[in-house]
């Protein structure tokens, strides 16, 4: 009899396991459940869906469950697991849409849960214009709202990724924005002198930034009744929508007016919780897996877990640092994509390793990209490392061209082995690409001479004759004492 | 008393030299002489000044001689060695303005005289409107016959970087482009399944391209008079301009009217001679400096000739390539830059090595870049590496996102290893550093497994989530059957 691997969670993880699994193994059954209404879709688009960079949702989802279903995939949305029994090998799944209780067995079990935002424990926070962005129907919802309520001032919680391409997005809409965070910068993974370029060009595209900053509650207005049917009924429209969601559109009383800070207050018609995801780990800790110091599930380097026959992949689990040598959260796509295909490889019988990250990763904050790879100077100092770093401002494309744009680059290296720590990046979108360039040069463990000797490609639309990796590892070496002469 | 360091050539090598002996050491004497009118301009600037890109030809010079003088840097222009006395240490100088000869003496020479285009030995290769495109001068001319003459067909010889940034430089300004090249491909310098993309973008934007193919003669008609003079008089009005230049477009009797194939003519008002430069080593080899076997001056990893005292920098000199083992020939403005730097820490006394280069290049064919890194499948082939390669074709961004473009990845790989040999790309102006993360793995001797492994930037703006780069790398490691399961 064929062994039958199961998958609980259908996004990024979980599908790449199957998919992968399938390409491994003719001869597994594979069973995916997965609680929302969609699969396979990729949620880093949904800021560019709601700012109307992308037309439709559905071009967002990369295979439907009908195609998976060809490669004998079957897949079951709108399917929550709320048990999982290691000893009997089986798993209890709630059918959301026909409110039962059904038990699957398994012989392999991946864990693809992923992530969730947690709402703030304030009062109002579950008021109709509150929302998160993590699924589709997240996605619909905010959409939904804009072209129905049509809201004149945000408020998005967290100067993270998420909430900056929210403000992007929002202000594409004309909404006026205010980004409320709690520590004293944006993007607070990355260095403080780099985040203040992000903060310059949110000021900039006419973005309110609240540091030091909380919001204490909500205040809601009656909701027109009208709306919410609206709401409603878009989701509805819309194929394979959780009834819930629907639901709770159409039970909504009370809409969001107001968000109060410790000291005032700022009018919001619609809030955005732009807080890092926290790992779907429940499941697993009722389970008796697990779970590492982050919170999230444990894993070694083949997506196992402690208990034997279990795998996690993608949001739920942990990513091991290739630079600090432990175990961190980072719930990106990439690490999803691709901890789901080692799972999903290791189930099927092949075998598979992820060699883990090194915290590389880019935003677009309107004009701008920042990127960043490795330790900032900030996780360096922290990781008890003695850090110094380098920064430059040089050019995008050789200076007489046009559509050159200034480039910045920090690279952070150890003092006494001028060992290459990490890199962040402020300019144009080649800051993309550059930035990979130096992930390489970590993983390889260059020193900044090495990362100094690279051979860089040149012609006058792309970089200057010393490309700004070059310079700045040159002024890296010269700094350090370490250059001829 | 001080050192004496002479340098002969004043671009890209011989002002790197300069600068960087002059950091070093604060004592010495340097001096440069230069044979042309300009010195420290980036040359690879010219076909984007001759297209309108760039509004005046000083935006290409980084520094003039009288911003070098300020730091004790003695620049003459106009000024060409004409004679290296190595017993003597002695150098004879050819004062062209003043149509004197000098003698200087140095303790340290750097040689810098770069690179030259050998006309064609055919006849009417010296008509007027046969150009080629290696100085300030050159690319003055070039401009002032578009602007005077007005010429509508063009012929351009040599389908490499020069030809095809030319050919799209020309067609910016309207004229009908032929490129003519003797070998089967464009971009000899590339595998020909790479090259075809480039051809294709050519076609597309109304290049004429003509392979296999070669110019037997060109034939001339009598140049307006008054044309001539308006030529001169153009270049008479720059400042530092070869007074050479201004006689020759004076007296210039004939222009050229048809270059003649072996199978027929193209009519032609302006051509430009796109071949690839050859070295200007005759100043070397009379001095007795060794060659190697391209032709260019042999150096070792300092730079240094087989001359003691004497260096060489550049276009001139030869380059080490890292995986060939061997020295190769490579002019551009980058390799220039380094050596130029390496020779002149050197000469100063100080202590530098050229690490050598890996063929890393890029190129603009109108909306198409298109670049390498480390060996072609060809060149692979052609070192006796039993080569294996994988070409796939992905996106430069998310598929859904707006300006999302196609991107054509080859990596070249030797069978036995799994060591990575090289990369050619096609795509959008993300080729120009994505191919940089593979010259890093290059550079780091990585196998296509360890290149699949690297932690890649990702956001729907930059990259699909997985990058072409990792899944070229997936699926070269799948081919190789190496793969797990």
């Amino acid at each position: 009899m064929a062994e039958r691997v199961v998958i609980i969670g259908g996004v990024a993880a979980g599908m790449s396991a199957a998919a992968k699994a399938r390409r491994v193994n003719h001869q597994l059954e594979i069973v995916v459940y997965e609680k929302s209404g969609y699969v396979s879709y990729g949620a880093c688009g949904f800021p560019y869906f709601i700012k109307g960079d992308v037309s439709g949702v559905e071009k967002l989802i990369a295979r439907s469950p009908e195609q998976f279903a060809k490669d004998g995939i079957q897949v079951h949305t709108l399917h929550e697991a709320i048990a999982i029994h290691p000893n009997s090998r089986t798993v209890e799944i709630l059918d959301i849409r026909n409110r039962r209780t059904l038990t699957d067995h398994w012989d392999q079990l991946i864990l693809a849960t992923g992530a969730h935002i947690q709402r703030p424990p304030i009062p109002g926070s579950t008021l109709a214009g509150v929302f998160s962005l993590r699924t589709v129907e997240d996605a619909l919802a905010i959409k939904g709202w804009l072209e129905t309520q049509q809201p004149r001032q945000a408020v998005i919680l967290g100067a993270g990724y998420i909430g900056l391409e929210m403000a992007e997005a929002l202000r594409a809409h004309g909404l006026g924005v205010t980004l409320v965070e709690q520590q004293t910068q944006v993007l607070p993974g990355l260095d403080a002198d780099i985040a203040a370029f992000a903060q310059a060009a949110l000021e900039k595209n006419g973005v309110g930034v609240m540091l030091n900053a909380g919001v204490n509650s909500f205040i809601g207005e009656t909701l027109v009744r009208d709306i919410a049917e609206r709401v409603a009924g878009m989701l509805e429209g819309r194929d394979g929508t959780s009834g819930r969601a629907v639901a709770e559109a159409r039970n909504a009383r009370l809409s969001v007016r107001e968000a109060v800070l410790g000291y005032g207050s700022l009018s919001a018609d619609i809030v955005i919780l732009g807080m890092g995801g926290r790992p779907n780990a429940a499941l697993a800790r009722q389970a008796g897996i697990a779970l590492g110091a982050t919170g999230a599930v444990a894993v070694d380097d083949q997506q196992r877990t402690s208990i034997p026959g279990i795998w996690a992949a993608g949001a739920v689990a942990e990513a091991y640092h290739r630079l600090l040598n432990r175990p961190i959260y980072m719930p990106t796509a990439p690490v999803a994509n691709k901890q789901g295909r080692v799972a999903g490889t290791n189930a099927a019988g092949g075998q598979a390793v992820f060699p883990g990250v090194l915290g590389t990763s880019v935003v677009k904050v309107f004009d701008l990209t920042i990127a960043q790879t490795g330790l900032t100077e900030k996780q360096a100092l922290q990781a008890g490392l003695r850090a110094n770093s380098a920064a430059i401002t040089s050019s995008s494309r050789a200076a007489y061209m046009p559509g050159n744009a200034s480039l910045h680059v920090k690279l952070v290296y150890e003092a006494s082995s001028q060992r290459l720590l990490g890199a962040q990046m402020v300019g144009d979108a080649s800051v993309a690409k550059r930035i990979d360039v130096i992930s390489a040069a970590l993983q390889a463990g260059w020193s900044i001479t090495e990362l100094s000797e690279l051979d860089m490609s040149y012609s006058p639309p792309y970089a200057p004759v010393w490309d700004p990796v070059l310079t700045a590892a040159n002024i890296a070496d010269r700094q350090s004492g370490k250059v001829q002469g």
